[in-house]
């Protein structure tokens, strides 16, 4: 154990051996050792997410393999939490390169072990295949719906509030932070930002109570204004929000200061994997309710104003009602 | 359409617009345009496999994007048959370098389409990426048990007979003509063999209708003796198989003429997608009857034989009766 060895073909049944033991948890995993595995549905209908992620590109590359762990399974359940369902088990594609090490791997499934303990989810599946290029990471997370009930993103309705959890912003300086492109003027502002990065808190309670209160959700992953965007698009509607009732965190407001260029950035930060969602007018005081009882922070942050599907769904304003011009609208792939 | 420019930024919307039109089978896709899919249970338990490829690992560099599609499909496909499912729909991680030309996601796209057809599946969800490696794809096929049965690798008992369908053989000949490793006396023979390993058969009928009749099933995918290994060891038994009994196909025939050591070979091939199974005497008679309305070959091709759970679960006998040398069990992954 804690061998710095490089993984090669005798050590691919230690991966098995390191793998399997994820799967006690649910009967239908079969200690991954079948073709497939099986989920038993209770009593609801089946949510299905994936997100793959690549060293590199979605994180650095000298990320910790417990971090990474943490990370990826996080992301997945945030889109569990988005569609409004509860977490049950996931399946892992794992492509790595062969300069991987024992001790790495270790590393990798303590994390998934610990996330797992968390969230009460099991390994039930998946593959692993050696590759040429830089390590490559998938999950496929399954959920069930509670009483047959999801989160959409098409509901959103003119006259909704709209409402997001969390601190936005956070990720993205944490991001900058890792990548030495900003710096922060204390320790703890440092650790703060660099740990939302890593450890995003999927949205599970909120989510699952937030069907039959809200038309609409997404979870802010591109960053706020791009998934904003995605919920205005997807639902017809066109929005506007106010720069002053975005919630930033103490930590983020240290750095962004008087600068309206970076309080402007964090809106399209991304990776903050907080939640948001529309909500009626009529259903507005069970909002106040959740986040009580959730102890989750939960901010009106502006209204869907009008119908609309046009490219500029979302107006923002300052604290004067002055609009301002949006230049980014958050995180993309393949920019080259 | 059909430009071979390479894909960037701007495009992403492209495959998303390419990809979006494969969900249209599926109400609870949402049009690939939400954070996760629904699928809503009818009357068994889901069933989920995943496989990934890796362009240069687990295809030729100049595979056709049609016929990497067929294959992923087929190969995932091919999993949920050995659990004795029925396919519904699927998720698809693409990880795409960036000189990754439109035409030839038309192309991809287009082989998915068939192959969704031909199966009655929907695409669902997914994610895309960009890579600096080569191309990896990954599939998650979710497929919903036929009266909450399953067929499992872990029941095989002493006296079931062992059968196997289709030929076995000829994907890996297949796969040393593309690679040119290897050469056949006719064109036919070439074209027929080379097909087998790019567009295998997924015997979903066969899975379906051995629940209740086969005590365990795999599907040979790592090679015969390698997956036949696989069910010994999760049922705890040993197997006894004669290699006159193996179903060569004619065209492999020509290929392995008296040579013994190619013979061997091709029991260790690997990426048939037939399924390998195990039946009790009593229902042996059921066995020529699916061969029949399903108009598969069907062979048996040894016999569970005692328990045991060392190494040397199989022993492979020829005509004679004569134990012939196992030296190597199939295709692994991570080999230097």
């Amino acid at each position: 154990m804690g061998s710095t060895t490089s993984l090669h073909f005798d050590e691919f049944k230690m991966i098995k051996e390191l793998l399997s033991p994820l799967s006690i948890g649910e009967v239908g995993a079969y200690g991954l050792s079948d073709d497939g595995a099986k989920i038993k549905v209770k009593n609801g209908d089946i949510i299905l997410t994936t997100d793959a992620i690549i060293k590199g590109i979605h994180f650095p590359e000298s990320e910790d393999p417990k971090t990474i762990a943490s990370r990826i399974i996080r992301v997945n359940l945030s889109d569990i939490a988005a569609m409004g369902a509860v977490p049950r088990a996931y399946l892992l594609v794992l492509a790595i390169p062969s300069s991987t090490t024992l001790s790495w791997m270790e590393s990798f499934v303590e994390g998934l072990s610990c996330e797992q303990k968390e969230f009460g989810i099991s390994l039930i599946g998946g593959d692993t295949t050696r590759t040429q290029g830089e390590l490559m990471l998938s999950i496929t997370m399954i959920g069930e719906t509670y009483d047959n009930k999801v989160l959409l993103r098409n509901g959103a309705s003119v006259g909704d509030y709209i409402y997001v959890s969390g601190f936005i912003g956070d990720a993205s300086l944490g991001l900058s932070l890792i990548e030495g492109r900003n710096k922060a003027n204390s320790l703890s502002v440092t650790d703060y930002l660099i740990n939302r990065f890593r450890k995003p808190t999927p949205r599970i309670d909120l989510g699952i109570n937030l069907t039959g209160i809200a038309n609409s959700a997404a979870d802010v992953s591109d960053g706020l204004l791009a998934d904003l965007k995605h919920i205005c698009n997807a639902s017809g509607v066109c929005a506007e929000i106010y720069l002053n009732h975005i919630p930033i965190s103490s930590e983020a407001e240290s750095m962004v200061s008087n600068n309206l260029n970076l309080r402007m950035d964090l809106l399209s930060g991304g990776d903050d994997y907080e939640l948001i969602f529309t909500v009626p007018f009529k259903h507005i005081s069970k909002v106040n309710e959740l986040s009580e009882k959730y102890n989750v922070q939960i901010k009106q942050i502006g209204k869907i104003i009008g119908k609309g599907l046009n490219e500029d769904v979302i107006t923002l304003k300052d604290v004067n009602g002055k609009i301002l011009k949006i230049s980014s609208e958050g995180y993309q792939h393949f920019r080259n």
